[in-house]
């Protein structure tokens, strides 16, 4: 299942993550500054000398700066996000050492929809998180110990503030564009209206201005079976030899079902039995290949990812919303400042994130008479489709980041 | 939020939960016999001399025996299922001892789509449950300790030879009608197949033949995340002083998620925050009021319910595949044995049990020839509708269980 790239274009090649420490307290939205703080990111393509063909790629809840190429360290597991990592971990087709390649390699590279021939693209792993930028497994110099809990809470703001002063000390003043799907797109979206006179154009992909009810749910149920689990020892269990893997397992399971469709699931796995043509009658153990499936995800996510950056990236994507936070309550007041071109995409599929939210932020915009073009693609993956379609998008990313309008439809 | 019944019709009274040992081993699907087995059972109404008016109602995941009227001993805690229990238990506007309703007072009693002035309405807790039916809890004769883990894998069908053998006890040959909602539906669907010489009419609601992908992967992410809980023990928690509150918990949140439609959930919780106009930054406290919320439906769900039940319950209802225990695969093979007219509702918002599912039985009945109704009610509340839309499908189950046809409708 998925739809096959029929884009012939180069990679990136071998790619080392580089890491640069901020040279000043980084102040969050809560109150507190976080200092030290590391960036982990990786660049593909070649900065102007004008320094204007900078894009950012901002990564989803389980990401990191590995966007494009082939890793020169493999990391120990896959690094990838959902439904569309595991296209690429291991199903037939894929190289064998597909774990090494980004997370959005289809997307960034010579001809690609962010293309390296022309741009130089920069992917960070976000604040907070667990894949060499400071995050809660990062030491306290208070304590010497890894934060945990004691970690700040962070917004998406935040992991903005951090990219921007990331970006400073690389001295780049000005993003040709800065581009993500899902969380990536949220703070692709906060870009836009934190730092209006230093974006020139904004790719949100499968986002939303803030999450809808549901998707709060989701998000807390997912937070809640990390919370519960013993092993989670209040946030403190680095170090202790235990981790929340049970709970963790049990939140990837409820965050991948949400990034797919029914239909997608009913596609792929059915009704079908994992043995033979009957059950055998057993509570606690899969049945059904859906179940097995389940399982495999959980097991092989919690090997990879840290429980406290889960709690961390889950709150900031439930806290986001651009008219709370900007536009007192109104998201037309928020997108006020906006000064970027806005390309929104969205799949018809996509559930959690749903066409009508990046519906919602196209009418607002326009609205305020502000230049955006909102893209829904018809593709029943759901939520993972910002990781899947990638040849359905180029075109539209290509066009856009080269500053043509879409083609006139008949409708 | 919900809608107002507008009824105006008689409760059934006080009534006792009675109790009833079947005099033989119950054989099961899985290949063990059990016994003792008790059943858990209310009547409302009066059996005909002819006996010709029994109406068997059937309960979906986590209710019980209670369905009408109000209880002599109240329960300690609700008994009842999702958004329309909350809806009794302690909302403003309900009466302080809205506990001590059964679960499907609405639909039963004199004058209501149920009629006790005509039918003689039995419940009965199903089998495998923790309200006075032997399950899980239930002291293992071969140990003197609850089973546990120890007891028999069950399915649906089990659930219905064990209401069938109940029924020989209590001198019922033939049922006027078999009804319920959910997991109740599927055994109302069963009774038709498995017994069609002994039901005139089933009323399946909210139903389905076989659940669909993603209602599978709910279902194993609930149980996953109840087996993953420490305090689970292998499923010998009895006696231990622990039960895996934390899991079943979160398996609670997740099932009443998937009860409820997201339109649903924003129109009665939107994004509104718990305290004050702004966050609070914490990952570990509920912040929006869905969270809240969902943390107060698990607390209030561990209190009355046992994990094992919940298992055993979530596993047969996954099983449950109508085409593949009777038809070879076939759904339209799996019906050809069916004399009962059938009634089939749907809810336009369920999409746990989605209204194209009660539309493939009815396509399939019809193309053998079987008198069916099919009646999809637009109605916003998703599953949850089977215990809020009282007003709604009584008139429809009245006409139905008077033997009259829906009037001719102008499409």
């Amino acid at each position: 299942m998925g739809p096959t790239s029929t884009l012939s274009t180069g990679s990136v090649g071998v790619v080392e993550t580089r890491y640069l420490d901020l040279p000043a307290p980084l102040p969050l939205d809560c109150g507190r500054e976080l200092h030290p703080v590391r960036v982990a990111y990786e660049t593909y393509g070649t900065l102007s000398p004008a320094r204007d063909n900078a894009i950012l790629v901002c990564h989803a809840l389980s990401g990191d700066a590995h966007a494009a190429g082939v890793a020169k360290t493999p990391p120990e597991v896959g690094t990838r996000d959902g439904f569309g990592a595991d296209q690429r971990d291991g199903v037939p087709g894929n190289p064998p050492d597909a774990k090494a390649l980004g997370w959005w390699d289809g997307m960034i590279g010579p001809g690609k929809a962010f293309d390296t021939d022309r741009f130089f693209v920069i992917a960070t792993n976000l604040l907070g998180g667990c894949r060499g930028t400071t995050g809660p497994s990062s030491i306290d110099p208070a304590t010497g110990r890894a934060y945990g809990s004691d970690f700040p809470v962070i917004t998406v703001a935040d992991m903005v503030r951090c990219e921007r002063a990331f970006l400073d000390v690389l001295g780049i003043q000005r993003l040709a564009a800065v581009a993500g799907g899902s969380l990536g797109g949220m703070q692709a979206l906060e870009w836009a209206v934190r730092y209006p006179d230093e974006v020139d154009a904004v790719v949100a992909i499968a986002a939303t201005h803030a999450l809808h009810p549901q998707g709060l749910a989701w998000n807390a149920i997912a937070r809640e079976s990390i919370l519960r689990d013993p092993a989670w020892q209040g946030g403190h269990y680095h170090g202790t030899g235990r981790a929340p893997e049970a709970g963790m397992g049990v939140a990837r399971m409820v965050g991948h079902i949400t990034y797919l469709s029914a239909p997608a699931l009913a596609d792929r796995f059915g009704r079908r039995l994992q043995f033979a043509d009957d059950v055998r009658y057993t509570i606690s153990e899969p049945e059904f290949e859906v179940e097995s499936y389940l399982r495999h995800q959980a097991d092989s996510f919690v090997r990879r990812f840290d429980a406290n950056t889960y709690l961390y990236t889950s709150r900031a994507l439930t806290y986001f919303d651009l008219a709370r936070e900007h536009g007192g309550g109104s998201l037309a007041r928020a997108l006020e400042s906006v000064r970027a071109r806005t390309l929104l995409i969205a799949f018809s599929s996509d559930w959690l994130y749903p066409p009508v939210a990046s519906r919602e932020i196209e009418r607002a915009l326009r609205a305020a008479g502000k230049p955006v073009e909102c893209q829904v693609i018809d593709a029943p993956y759901g939520h993972d489709c910002f990781l899947l379609e990638e040849a359905r998008q180029t075109p539209i990313i290509r066009r856009f980041l080269a500053g043509q309008r879409p083609a006139e439809r008949r409708s």
